[in-house]
């Protein structure tokens, strides 16, 4: 080798030195790659890009490991049915899937349970025929339930540990440089933010980029960077783009939603926090979602900025930022497809993991600097406890998101719930299941009056001064029992089908088999 | 509590579930804070803003704990001088200072040596009095040198464990997001891309973050993010950026290095990798920085547009890039005013981390995707080999930067180097010290003859074809020599005062005391 003279000129010293760090001495052997990347950016240059079984086999996975994905694309998804199928094939046993969330479409996973593929889950939330079939004792094992901040905070520190990550992208190049968005003529999925996945790809042992676009390197800006990738897989699709404003997140037209939703707004606009430079998130659920609207007008008025809006991003946020009436927006996920480009546009338009959004640990995350977030519920109780995940026929049908992670950490939180949907009573005396604990609940808006929690006392002054109607839960409560009677207690068994975390890692409730 | 019926309800199945997962139960006792974030986004709000005496206390530093700095400031960096000089006032010694590289104005540390605050150090290059006084013993322990790319590995797999990193920022909130630039009017000292201080806040046990603009939250997009901060100092300055585009990495206007620059664009051209899409960098020093200049026209008259510029990008780039002649920017430090200002405008102007410049870990790096390099050096020898540490006087006085991770990984690494300065010959039998082995680099250019690698014959069958003059090494080595004869023999002493590892972790080369 061309150094040996040099290297020998100095051989004892660098031994020496390398001896007494623990070191080996330089080989000289490197061989330089004289290819053109020119020619192979697409492909050639990477060996990270094979087929989905070659990843399996060489990301390691074996029988009892942690697999985990993202649910950017929602109901559109398609790569969790995707990878399991294959795992099935592949003859793997006692699997456990960690998803962000799950949706309707993963229906197919009740075979894969059935067939003892997969026999653990974690999860923000279930919904559809999944979601049934476990409520009914389906597993074994419960269903781990956590907020999408505690789902941060399990991966960061080490309480949720994954091995190997299967995250679908909208883009991705050979070296793995991926994003939930694309500048490619061939884009066909957008998802946007790509802020659940975050934590996965950090820090799992192995990372897989499923995509359905393989891009030029380097494709950037990236979510997800090639060093912080193992294998990247290309497949038909990763998801339907369409399907992800959809369910709890369309557009609605509801007009009961949207009389909750201007009932909200004035809420906010009255509560003492509406102010230039106040920061908002509006979660899933259409009345909660529109808040935001009907916010507007006022803000113009009367010269009001908000210096942010968090967490899920809307076409609604994004024409507000536009318009300079909202400052930045700092995206976990976004909703619909005018969020998703701009967010490939906008430098002010930020993508955040799901723990820089909302983790309780020490170093903070955004929800500490959330003034006003506005909530959905499927049940509120008279103590102001919230149910979003288990329906009043005791039946999973909904996910923890970031709705204790906002709730306990913003200055002031709004659920906005109908006393009733159909027969079913939203106000009762106690919630099927607690998922954000009355103590971090401030307001409640429902379409027939407004309670306030009695720890807020000048929230109540300030909303009566300015001509709203309060209410107490109770009353509420009273109203919608007067209006449909009591319900039949539910007839849960003794088996525990899942389990609630606490954004803090404890354990908070744990949710019984339904019988029937 | 007010979910105590609740609980209570399902208290032994809470209970048992929280005894199989060996976890708490939730205490429901989590306090909301009630304050309205608008007022105090600036400071208030966050704990985590205190003075740099209380981050020190608070960050658990210890003597001989190891302490990290960047040099994106290079010449104008005012953060290693004030936090060593707390450090010392505050009594510790024993300390090991792993900065990315250290500069002519990090003088004041040769005092902190002689005390025993600082007795090891870390660091890709040195310059200035403390490069002479450490060339000629200063230090017990050797300094040790890494590339940029193998310092990103090292902090990466532990080989460099960071107790506490103190990084400078153009700008940050006080829940710790910082970057390089800033949007506010307060704005002072601008680095652009915060590259090499990536690896220390994603991996240092504490991050300081010290800012001379504390903006409000949230201060987006950032480089870092809050969920790897713990501290937030507010200082007069971190920097003087006039002092950035200095020294190396200065627009030259010296006719020498004009035409070096000329020589190695026609090398470029004439490469085989002057192709649709190819990538280029150019490494500091002013032939080098040039060369990107004296190809744009030909990339006009070609239709030929390069994919990506790499690593210290500057102002000729932005506009290359402006005008559509290269598609993206990946920054892993700016290397002047407009290149900072692009990086926080344009989405497609990407800041990467050390890591992700040119790691040479599994998981791959930009640099592996790089079709040409351009690079310089203080000495070259008849095997190609290059030295850009060590004066040819003995005394330290360069960086080894992305040297040898970029001349590895790119298909065509080409070194500009004159054949003399002044009295000193620059084509040398055997380099000073080894910082990029010979198989690495492709081509040299001086202004007397272009040399190429045997290993290359096509690149010399290219270049001759389009009438460029080849020489030997050997022919230029002889050249130098009949000019201003055999140079004495430098007087080395036996004390190792520097150790060069290589990118893999290796020791490749040692350096000698120089005496007098």
């Amino acid at each position: 080798m061309t150094m040996n003279n040099i290297i020998a000129q100095r051989a004892a010293l660098v031994e020496q030195a390398a001896a007494q760090m623990g070191k080996n001495i330089y080989n000289g052997t490197r061989e330089k790659d004289q290819t053109a990347r020119t020619e192979n950016q697409k492909e050639g240059a990477s060996s990270k890009v094979c087929t989905l079984e070659e990843a399996i086999r060489k990301s390691g996975l074996k029988d009892g490991m942690t697999i985990s994905f993202h649910h950017h694309f929602r109901a559109g998804d398609k790569v969790v049915n995707l990878v399991v199928d294959k795992l099935a094939e592949m003859g793997f046993k006692n699997l456990h899937l960690a998803a962000s969330s799950l949706q309707d479409v993963h229906k197919p996973l009740i075979e894969h349970i059935k067939n003892g593929v997969i026999t653990e889950i974690s999860t923000s939330g279930l919904r559809g025929e999944l979601a049934n079939e476990i409520s009914r004792g389906l597993m074994e094992k419960p269903v781990v339930f956590r907020s999408h901040g505690g789902r941060g905070s399990a991966i960061a520190n080490g309480d949720l540990h994954i091995d190997v990550a299967f995250l679908g992208a909208s883009s991705c190049d050979a070296a793995g440089n991926a994003c939930g968005f694309s500048r490619s003529e061939n884009a066909k999925s957008i998802c946007g933010s790509l802020g659940y996945a975050l934590p996965d790809a950090r820090y799992a042992d192995k990372v897989v980029i499923l995509t359905d676009d393989l891009v030029q390197y380097p494709n950037t800006p990236n979510a997800i960077s090639e060093h912080d990738v193992d294998f990247v897989v290309e497949v038909e699709s990763v998801g339907d783009s369409s399907k992800i404003a959809s369910g709890a997140i369309r557009d609605t037209k509801n007009p009961r939603d949207i009389l909750l939703a201007k009932q909200a707004a004035k809420v906010i606009i009255n509560s003492g926090y509406f102010k230039n430079g106040f920061s908002i998130q509006t979660g899933s659920g259409g009345a909660s979602l529109a808040a935001v609207k009907y916010i507007r007008e006022s803000m113009i008025e009367q010269g009001i900025k908000a210096s942010f809006a968090l967490g899920g991003i809307t076409a609604h946020m994004v024409k507000m930022h536009e318009e300079g009436l909202i400052d930045r927006l700092i995206d976990v996920q976004s909703f619909d497809k005018v969020a998703a480009e701009s967010l490939m546009n906008d430098p002010m338009h930020k993508e955040v993991s799901a723990s820089e959004y909302a983790s309780a640990d020490t170093p903070g995350s955004a929800t500490h600097y959330l003034d006003i977030v506005i909530l959905s519920a499927l049940e509120v109780d008279v103590n102001f406890n919230v149910n979003v995940l288990v329906g009043s026929d005791g039946i999973i049908r909904g996910a923890v998101g970031g709705h204790p992670d906002t709730a306990a950490d913003s200055a002031l939180s709004i659920i906005v719930c109908p006393l009733l949907r159909g027969r079913i009573p939203c106000v009762v005396d106690e919630v099927t299941t607690l998922i954000t604990p009355g103590a971090t609940v401030d307001v409640v808006v429902t379409e027939y009056g407004i309670a306030v929690n009695p720890n807020r006392p000048e929230i109540a002054e300030r909303l009566k001064a300015a001509g709203l109607k309060l209410v107490t839960l109770e009353q509420l409560r009273d109203h919608a029992l007067k209006v449909i009677g009591q319900p039949d207690p539910l007839p849960f068994g003794d088996k525990v089908v899942g389990v609630v975390m606490n954004r803090d890692g404890s354990v908070m409730d744990v949710i019984k088999n339904i019988k029937e």
